[in-house]
């Protein structure tokens, strides 16, 4: 029998293997990990999970796109299993929760529930999936997209940020199946699975701030986007023109920003999922001054929700009060090409079950939206019905400062736990 | 005796003139006028004036300054004359009446009262200036500044920004007493002169948008700027923090100009004279994205009002508002320091027989502001009373596309003929 505190232990344990993997020590706290997206750091990260998972009987093997899985055997082997894990790669100089912590979670469910005995009637499947941050190759979700033929020909001959070399070639040295790769054949068919539960540490602070240790995630935000929307007014001598007279661009986009605020709040009162972010603006340095009516603003748009119905009305308001402010002051907003993000929707019924696991803690139940992408979207594309537990971290992730404690972190993986022996039955 | 178009032929003759001593040709507009401030262009400008002054039998000096003096003597020589004026140099590759049309009205009215055989009880002096522009020394108003003692040892020390020439070199080659300028002497009494009228282009749309020909200016504008006031927020992913979360930067900055586009309008509709321009506005490229918060905001404040009190109460507004946001937001506004210019007030006796002249050629009375600065605000600063008269010109001013039409301009000339026929009484 696995006692909860030789659990705690094993945690512990694992994740300080893992930080040795990505080259992270506690003695540097400032140099993070960093598991390479198919490198070195990332493939001992590998090592240190299936080490472990053997050691606790469980078998494994590496998939065709070279993650590994680990396996707890259910009575019934034939049947679709129920499937579970997080990515074990790393940003550079990024922090050691940031996927791995599905993995270890997934795993501890996984040696807890061979040590209590009882054989579920379905597999459980642990993934520890390779390459999810883009900041390798500029492309997410490699590993799990791999599964699911959804790695083109460009994706393949992208480069690698720092070496050059191309991610077929790394593919094929980890050894992954580039031949079905290439020919984008489905390596994992979705109906083998139930469902996918992914536990992932919050990248936001919305946990922190409501003194939550864990959430079940609503869904994944996806996003529309311009790129640039150029406000075109006119420029003047900035004391020479009245202001009845003027067509001022940073006034037009003030005044543009001031109501989409608006809309912003009134949705979010309504219950609407959202965010909007103008993450870059400015007049031009070429022309602009002091003492000059600007007669040019560029600025980027970017909105979020889970719901593509939000998304939607969003961008429809977008445009329609830019059209207002173009006719009340004589500007033109001229909004570059729409991109679009669809939203991943997570299993309402899955859903309901982290939910309560969550509740069956003790814990208050308040579920969050997911505004950064994870393998899990990758999953709800491919069909596999899914759903996310999140755990609370401080100062965002990305960064070494990344930080969870172990506390928390144990809650959810017994959240992880009773999810997968649920649905395991 | 001059007859109303000798008058007009004359103006013409003198405009192409001038034109041509600037290097231009009506054949190739588009390469303006430069008679370059102490240089030869300008040089070139002044002896156009000078000789055709002497031709109509005007008496002419050059003053300690080296900017030329046209005389039509009174009966009373040792009575304060009256003056009026304005410069001969221009920006490069500017236009042809920015400063020019004053000097050639006052010309006009010169030689159209000598002819008239009236002699007047007081001097009447005609001022053609040098070095208003600021685009040769990056100094605005040295040939006014020159006559009141107000050119110090660091605006001599300026360099011309192509030829790298010190000003008090080209001072002392056109012929100025640089002794008496480095000593900073009063070379013109204040009390020397009754007062001054200027006449200009406006270098604004206003009277082309009102279909007026002339205006009276109710004073010259001063303004309040902060070159740079940073909005710090805190930047975060754009999809993981809600908006209760936020501390946006650019968000908090486009509430800001919403609040004061308001106190703008509601002051202007109270009668207040009052422009207010956010010529620069940027998020840092070194850290901006579209899928990041902005943290951090830049952007410059400038309000110009011809009250000073305006201009005051503008400025108290900014920084409450200011207050108010970052209370609300959780940003931080850190305004650089202040700058002022204080606004030239012009003289109401004086304005008032502009308007009247104005008026009394039928035209409507509506006088504007003026947002440039010009030669008006020096002898206002000695203690000069001053009024000007804008002429109405399409495309602001400081290019070659600068269109003020003859039959506007002799309407000016005409008022300006009156006022001073008026004055030297």
């Amino acid at each position: 029998m696995t006692r909860p505190s030789d659990l705690r232990i094993l945690a512990e344990t694992l994740f300080a293997d893992l930080r040795a993997a990505g080259g992270g020590s506690d003695e540097a706290p400032d140099i993070g990990v960093s598991r390479d997206s198919y490198g070195a750091g990332e493939t001992a990260a590998l090592a240190v999970i299936e080490r472990t998972a053997r050691a606790h009987g469980l078998p494994c093997h590496r998939d065709a796109a070279a993650n590994l899985v680990v396996i707890l055997p259910g009575a019934a082997r034939d049947l679709p299993a129920i499937a579970c894990g997080s990515h074990l790669d790393s940003v550079p100089r990024g922090g050691n929760y940031d996927g791995a912590a599905g993995v270890v979670a997934g795993l501890l469910a996984l040696i807890s529930l061979r040590a209590s005995g009882i054989t579920p009637r379905r597999d459980i499947h642990l993934y520890a999936l390779r390459g999810e941050e883009s900041a390798a190759f500029g492309r997410a979700y490699i590993g799990s997209s791999a599964l699911f033929g959804e790695l083109g020909a460009d994706d393949l001959a992208l480069t690698h940020a720092t070496t050059g070399q191309t991610l077929s070639t790394r593919l094929a040295d980890v050894g992954a199946d580039l031949p079905r790769i290439t020919r984008r054949e489905t390596l994992l068919d979705p109906k083998s699975l139930v469902c996918w539960l992914e536990l992932h540490i919050e990248q936001g602070p919305v946990l922190l701030a409501r003194g939550l240790p864990l959430a079940a995630v609503t869904g994944l935000r996806g996003n529309v986007r311009h790129r640039s929307v150029l406000c075109l007014g006119e420029a003047g001598h900035s004391g020479a023109v009245p202001r009845w007279l003027r067509h001022d661009a940073v006034f037009a986009v003030a005044d543009l920003l001031a109501r989409l605020d608006g809309h912003w709040q009134r949705l979010i009162a309504q219950g609407h999922d959202l965010v909007m972010t103008i993450g870059v603006i400015g007049t031009d340095p070429a022309e602009h001054a002091i003492a000059r009516i600007p007669g040019k603003v560029a600025f980027s748009f970017e909105a979020r929700s889970d719901s593509e119905a939000t998304l939607d009305s969003v961008h429809a308001l977008f445009l329609a009060e830019c059209d207002r402010v173009a006719e009340e002051r004589g500007v033109r907003f001229i909004p570059d090409r729409r991109l679009d993000t669809r939203p991943a929707r997570l299993d309402p019924a899955l859903v309901g079950r982290v939910r309560a696991a969550i509740r069956g803690l003790g814990l208050a139940d308040e579920p969050i939206a997911s505004g950064a992408g994870h393998d899990a979207a990758v999953f709800v594309q491919a069909g596999v019905p899914s759903a996310m537990i999140f755990v609370r971290n401080a100062h965002g992730s990305h960064n070494p400062a990344e930080a969870m404690t172990i506390d928390d972190f144990m809650l959810g993986a017994e959240a992880l736990r009773q999810c997968l022996a649920e649905g395991a039955q």
